[in-house]
């Protein structure tokens, strides 16, 4: 495909341990390239990646698909015109249950030179928005764990379940746990941030809403309340349903392209390959700080992985 | 009231920093004693009003009245029947705003001396419940942070905010954040447990229920129950309301306090000082983590401070 | 116990087919009356309980204790500060799964003479409700249906589900529904307003809350609020937990009796057996929509049973 | 496009007061022709339309989508396969809040003979699930409103509010509730079953989701399972994405067409235009109940109408 001359972008789905390969491949040929997440399963990697697509001058960008639902983007408009004011804690969690069956045998997902870590392969969606809506990690503490070590007689090279405690640039305390282990957990997924004058919390499980509690609002309200993301001056709402109707997975996607569509050719696209790897160094110190027992700075990886 | 003969019993619900003072003097006296969470702001002084206790051989309990909700009891229940098998991952969280207004005066409860930490005032009610369900903490990881650092010129020396990562000796995993300074979250605390087998998850907001996903069950019925604990076959339900009228914040301690009163004089009374020692030193295992920015042992803390 | 010179107040709580001759008893000998709901089984005994107090003199009311939650005593204050504007909608249901078991022996409750229908039993409540916060009701339809017509071979009298349309004086309209036969379903019950400005809705499952959703609001917050009805400026919430904790049902009987005794011995009480027969005209109304397959007006029913 | 030989199938979206006369010119040329809900704005156009398809023997189908949302399949095969024994009661209610502002202007949809009643516009989705789910509906009471009477100086002759009560030929009793000026509800439907042996939820503001209570389920887990109705067994599930993600209010159609394509072109195609003209006339005994305050028989309206 990459040779076809009448293919112009190349959006590459396979494991994540081939990305790098495949996206300097096309990026030599001049396409522009769509990298599905996480965007390596190393920041060596990753780099490499960003490199090869800045080198080639090509389009770029990373399949955070969870930027582009309705609610997530309103979220980070919402922080950007200050409601919740200096963000003080940030947490996210997603948890499945994707390797609860020990007898699922083993794949290129077990494999975590073939399938990232679950640190990446989950982790890396909740650290791209936590770099997009609270900036930069310093720092970062971390542990993992694998339940079941062996599946088919291999050895299960992949983490299971992790957590993480962050120290943003900002000041900014962030927890994250990722886990395929927790049994009837399909996919839920949490974000959300405290600022000193405001929360906002988005669940997954009910995505077409935020929710938002504002410390200067009438007391006589206590409580939080839930934005239906789908107001007509809510991002993308104009090219979905009336309000209440509500928008499904597809849509991350189908934002996200029409956002990338919208700046073909002169771009730019955005989350790109620079900000892929970026989420790949955080992604790597904590699976340094998990098997290391420590404490470990983003810039200590990002500085030792640079070529 | 200590030097009084017509009192058995003293509940002692002063400022933590005044625990083991009161309860050694208590003790002292023969009265048996119920001490509010946390039973002190350090693991020594807990360890001291352990012993005097002990040493006096009166009646002791803590106050970790949270493990008398009908559906956290029930929680504990199922766990020991098995139903979620062998635990992998505890999460628990406490989100309060108590301190997110800069305006707050200073009092006792922003001296750490006095008022004990945050981990150990919020945190000491999760880790009670971790130790009672899942089993001793070997290690831990933390970070704390204090964003007003000030008030009426005076410096706070607690956390305002603090989480933690967990290893239990079991080999499960864990995740906890405790929380004064986020924004209308008023007294939000879940605590979630994932088995190979199950999952149970307790959410205070809805403090009567608890809902379980089982993993052998129908996958047709892929999800979770919510269970309304308040079947007569569950714990204190028939001394309460008919199935879902539901109990309050006050059940938590009347409960506690009829199971007390139930084995007066004989005992024993649970959790005792000893429960609440070993639950101090957790939270202090996790400041030190916290403050030393490195992983701490349990046994470390334990150690170092026996007599 | 009426006979007794040291009673001052008498609480029926017998079944509700023999409220009327036990107030009419306590009230001749002076006795405050609180009698549980409903305050009869038809209206004119109704009438007759109202017209014993009244004459006596005594003080009265009737056990409409949901009212006295915090959250529905904010609705209604809400209501009456006119923040949903002129009332449109009303809707109530309560949904209970207490009858449908075949195999529960008939006893009292299935005697429509002792019992009363459970368009009184269950319904009372919501129609006080609705009488207090929207006004008095013009008309209403009806449907009444019991599916286990016979329990220990004899006839069941009561209705095991109904439901209503109400047209109230004031040009709202109302539905309500009430069944003892829907599984798993314990005591299910909500009651929402729409008015012209604004939506108050209580579900009974969270009953420390208070869902609002006001017009004017800005648009790009589109969405309901939920009030934490325990901020130090609601209703009754100065004398129980701190915000977030949380009361149970108990807290509806608590605080009745501390509004009836902060009032006694001048009165008045409030809702009193005045209010009761208010309700059950609307009761029966519906008893007789039901039956006769037409609307009828409460006025008529009212009318008819004035001596 | 009704004239051109290479349109096979005709979608009318226009008003539902031009949908008679464009389908039955459609069906006379051959074309297939899927209808927008509700069919018509009388039960005798609606059988105009249906005699029109059945006359010129083309595939027919009425666009009541949400049939084609998982979870509303699921529940509809549930029910099929007994899980809830025999319905006793069945509610549905769909409340929005589009007509609150006085302040929009009159157009077609405030024109009963255009836009139909709200009865038929938002009722007939719920009432096609009714007939779908419990069967045939015998006899129906009725209330409607309209609360703002005139727009642009032009009378409004749709009712914004109407609610029904509904018996089953089966016996079951129904309550439905339809609503266009209930603030802050976007589009909030809901739709419940009760049967002897179990209860049936479903909520389309979680539309990914179905709950279940049992009756002969564990008492000691007492309450309801939520249900996630993405499971590889349930319905579409297999064409949509893995369990967790969710889809959303576009799916409903996209099934819908699907299922349609799928039996292009030997059909049957459901549901038809003659089930279309069966909800309608339990629409209009509605509108007739309502207007005429009576219980009205649906076959009073259906054998009035007939040819």
């Amino acid at each position: 495909m990459i040779g076809r001359s009448d293919v112009q972008v190349v959006d590459i789905c396979t494991p994540p341990g081939t990305h790098a390969e495949i996206a300097t491949a096309a990026a030599a040929r001049g396409k522009a390239v769509i990298c599905e997440k996480p965007l390596a399963v190393s920041y060596a990697q990753a780099v490499e990646a960003a490199e090869a697509v800045r080198g080639a001058g090509v389009l770029n960008a990373v399949g955070f698909n969870y930027r582009r639902l309705p609610a997530v983007s309103l979220m980070k408009r919402m922080i950007d015109e200050g409601v919740v004011g200096t963000i003080r804690l940030w947490r996210a969690s997603w948890l499945s249950d994707e390797f609860v069956d020990p007898k699922i045998p083993f794949d290129w997902r077990f494999d975590k030179t073939m399938g990232a870590s679950t640190i990446a392969d989950l982790g890396s969606h909740l650290l791209d928005l936590a770099l997009w809506m609270v900036g930069p990690v310093d720092e970062v503490g971390g542990q993992s764990e694998t339940f079941v070590r062996s599946r088919s007689s291999q050895q299960v090279t992949v983490d299971e379940a992790s957590s993480a405690l962050l120290r943003f640039e900002s000041g900014a305390r962030g927890v994250m746990e990722v886990a395929r282990t927790a049994v009837r957990r399909p996919c839920d997924f949490t974000v959300e941030v405290n600022g000193d004058r405001g929360t906002l919390v988005f669940d997954y499980s009910r995505l077409n809403e935020l929710r938002f509690g504002e410390g200067a609002d009438d007391p006589g309200l206590y409580g939080m309340r839930t934005i239906r993301a789908e107001h007509e001056s809510h991002p993308y709402a104009k090219s979905w349903w009336p309000i209440g109707q509500g928008v499904g997975y597809g849509a991350s996607f189908i934002n996200h392209l029409g956002d990338l569509l919208e700046r073909w050719p002169d771009g730019p696209w955005e989350p790109d390959f620079a900000q892929g790897a970026a989420v790949q160094a955080v992604c790597q110190a904590i699976e340094e700080a998990a098997s290391g027992h420590r404490w470990v700075r983003v810039n200590e990886v990002a500085s030792r992985s640079v070529p």
